[in-house]
């Protein structure tokens, strides 16, 4: 039984247990204030190729949204989301949690669009609705699509004009910076985005996401919402000592590259034998429509999800790779869709 | 300069590493579902010898308290703590945060009795005040004391005729549990109270909290919980490794030992040395008084807290010991007392 | 300038502003606990035909369905409504500021369905999401429509079948009751719903809402949640007054008559001259579709509300009748509509 | 049975229910937004000598706190309070139950200070605890003391260079401003505090209180955070008619002079008669110590709140006067106590 299930079925890279296991006696300042943090923040300032940042790690990713938004946000004012936005579908109401409403809008591919956004601003006028203020987006999305520079560009034009903020959920940003056909780079985001968080649980490390904050007036006190919200690791050195072995090199990117390899190889081999497309991705997540039967028989030997219905004979299901998945395991999955 | 300002200032005992690392590769399944937190929950109900106990592992201790307190209590419900203690003093109003006041009462050593408690009941007894509803303590506490099964048992009996819940933080159980004058075990816990927490983090993980539920009306639905406070680990398979790795044999206890033995020593020799102390504790913290002037001298050479003023000459210095302390640096400390 | 905005227009029916005279200087205990509080529970648990019911005096419709909703749901449950329902779209994320999701589905007319909610569910069944717990309903709904007897019970059945609780916002209530096309009692509702609430304030009341609560667990403590969302008046009598006036005759009901009778003048009206309308609505809220010409000529002597855009040149206004509206405004608009 | 329980026994002044009949059938616009309420708002600007403050009329005064105070602080920031302050003690948790901490300090007599608040600000130096940030005190206090112009002023200088705000809980303001013993003008209040509210409930009017906020970055958006609470009144207009008419002329001041003027006589002649008080007040509450003997002889006439054990044999009772409050009454009750 081999797993395509999700992109965290096994532990942290070699490297990263491995650095864990070199500083493991050093003593160090707790609760994310120690050396390798520290490091850790540096480094990703240079590859943001900006220093007005501040960076604070954070255990995961609905942890990391939760206290993002509501730490930016005002007891009145909501997200405005994907339909298919994380926050809004998976994270059992963690943002209604902290009293902010998250307002949705239908799209097509899971990514947001100024003229989406326009449609929301228009239908809350006044006092007795919620006050749109901040933009949430995924990249990739949760169905493997990803936004282009100049998409990008759009959405952070129109969130300064209507004074929105802009905030990017970056869960699997390493595959959607990966990708073929992004023209994205990391120091493109802090220019574009006034927060965003960079994923590592995804992307190879045990745990652990970067936030990002850029825009000044949604920095101060932010540790104080990490704490209140039971976020502030003690031995906040773990999550220092993995982003500094991710981006110390590039080793960050080496592991969402062979994802989306292995992503591609089976797409490619899934169109070659006539199987269409739920969504079109070229990040670590792929979404072949398959017949129900097929589906049985694969099951088998897979684990997967199964994602949506489609019609009486069909679903489309959801294959994830990852840093750890195998190229032979791929093969033998194209092999047996035969 | 050697730090005895906490007990998670290293990584983790290097059993747990191994025990990360020989699994790394294993695919399971996410989110606490995985084969190790399995084993981890079976080894945790056979040492608490009560099968029927939910038990979710969590990351951090504040976390723990935040998440346990708003899912056990309804709106109008509060907590009643020691003046001390932690959930009052150093979370940030972790619990108020969850809508929830905590009521407090002064004690003199850290501990609650059902005297203290009785008068927050007699004082809150309409509906506008709100409604003290869940006891929360700590052992040992967060001046190194430690309750007796003979204080506990009172304890329980009192909230349990007064409809009150009993719950327990264990950040630092292992050291309350192998204190020289300790006379509970593992197993009485299940019986005296409706949750508790076992710590790892301050005990040789690299993070980690073991949640027990015993009160079957607070099990329902708790994942929901986790998931909403952003809590529940994408790979939480580094919490089952952890725990199992702890508790499969005595590592739990050998370590919690280790840590007690060395703040013993200090405790002996400051008291011959001549010092006081803030409070009496057999635990992994002491809290020796100290003249200003030696505490600057120490300083040099060490990291600790001050804890508070004594008087204008004096200050309670606090000195944690732990599983990674060692007995060198213990004996170069004692030996700078001079 | 005439308004048919609201039914909120005036102040209180002259009845209820002599009973608050006649009162006015007896001694009476705060917070609702007063004698004429007293009376008007006694008069509604005779009117309701049910003696097993909490009957709790609120000052408004938001204020009632955030203080009901969060006492009822644990933090991780959330409420269903129809997208159009007023807890969702016109209470400025009341309910999501308690912490609590509201889930949508689309309807026709306003109304929820067993098939509607039961897509709901299909969709939520595991922690990564909130679990679905009340059913929210308005009668009469925001578009004017009622829910027959049938329809209720099949809700009930349904709700009760699957675990939900089941709420009513009657803020309109009482011209649902006494629509030409209803089939349902004061008496039925406590049958059929677990809470519910008779609106006085747009029906003829200065203000205030009774709560009333049949299912046991829900009554627990519920006073405690009306003091802490700051809902217990000092003066409760306030509330007792007015609604002791409205129930100990048949005031109630025929001032919904009274609203009804002149939207039904209206509806017919303007069938006969052809307008369509939105909603069928047979209560005092009355949509037609006008065209943009016609409304900006009506707007210089009438106050509405524009609704919706229909098409280029036509909107669906909004025309609402009230307990005080006069019959000849009515026929002076009718006539103006030629 | 004569009552001397609180100022809120009564229904309201005879004026008010006149001025409420005579604007009865006048169509308004709801939420606030009528003629009645823009009246009173520019009264009270007046009377306050300030243009530059924003001023919402609210139910109540838990309402108003809970409102303001949630809308002005951010998640991690907390109140400070007396000890006996109302928010702390006698609103169910209300500002906890908006997710923020109540700092408190012990005071003699109800009151803050400089020293008092700099103390709690020197226990809050970090994240790992909340921060500090909004001062509130009640004028007159719980306990019926007064703050005198230059103790509000040195409060005003500390919490402007300590960067916190500066709330005032005026439930009972109008007895405070009438006091033989105030120095304070209402005009002095917008020069001193950042927030405050003029309290009517508890001075005449049925129900109500005028929010008056002074600092700039406090006003923004207010609205959403009443109707968010449940706190917008439809008719809007029983707010502004009370508050009106409160203010055209000098009511508001004669009916607070009334309750002062009876509670002075209670305490002369108690004092006469020999009667110690728990506090020093020269507002409508008095404090006389009264033997448990002679306070149940006084029930049999007389309702009162028996407010604070001071010996086994004596008690602290309360009697509180108000616009209402009879002087026979008062004569009769001084008669009874010999």
């Amino acid at each position: 039984m081999y797993s395509f299930n999700n992109d965290y079925s096994e532990g942290a890279h070699p490297r990263i247990l491995q650095a864990l296991l070199e500083s493991n006696l050093q003593q160090e300042i707790g609760y994310g204030q120690d050396s390798f943090t520290n490091k850790a923040v540096e480094i990703l300032k240079e590859k943001l190729n900006c220093e007005e940042v501040d960076i604070h790690l954070l255990v995961g990713g609905t942890q990391t949204n939760l206290i993002a938004i509501s730490a930016f946000l005002r007891p009145h004012e909501a997200a405005i989301a994907a339909a298919s936005g994380h926050i809004f579908v998976h994270e059992t109401g963690a943002i209604e949690a902290t009293g902010h409403k998250v307002l949705t809008v239908d799209t097509e591919n899971g990514k947001l669009t100024p003229s989406l956004i326009q449609h929301v601003l228009d239908e809350h006028t006044d006092e007795h609705m919620v006050k749109p203020k901040l933009v949430y987006i995924s990249n990739s999305t949760e169905i493997g699509t990803i936004y282009s520079k100049s998409e990008l560009k759009q959405l952070s034009e129109f969130c300064q004009k209507n004074q929105l903020l802009f905030y990017m959920d970056g869960a699997r940003l390493g595959s959607a910076l990966c990708a073929k056909d992004n023209d994205l780079t990391l120091s493109d985001l802090p220019r574009l985005l006034d927060a965003f968080y960079i994923g590592g649980t995804k992307n190879g490390a045990l745990m652990g996401e970067a936030l990002v904050i850029k825009k000044g007036s949604l920095k101060e006190d932010f540790r104080y919402h990490m704490k209140q919200k039971g976020a502030m690791l003690a031995k906040g050195r773990v999550l220092g000592i993995q982003f500094y072995e991710l981006f110390k090199d590039t080793l960050f990117f080496e592991l969402a590259e062979h994802a989306n390899k292995l992503a591609e190889r089976l797409t490619t081999a899934l169109a070659e034998k006539g199987y269409r497309f739920l969504t079109q991705s070229s990040t670590n997540q792929v979404f072949p429509i398959v017949s129900n039967d097929k589906i049985i028989e694969l099951q088998k030997n897979y684990q997967f999800n199964i994602w949506e219905k489609i019609d009486k004979e069909h679903s489309a299901i959801r294959l994830v790779t990852s840093w750890a998945t195998r190229e032979e395991e791929v093969e033998q999955f194209i092999n047996d869709l035969k």
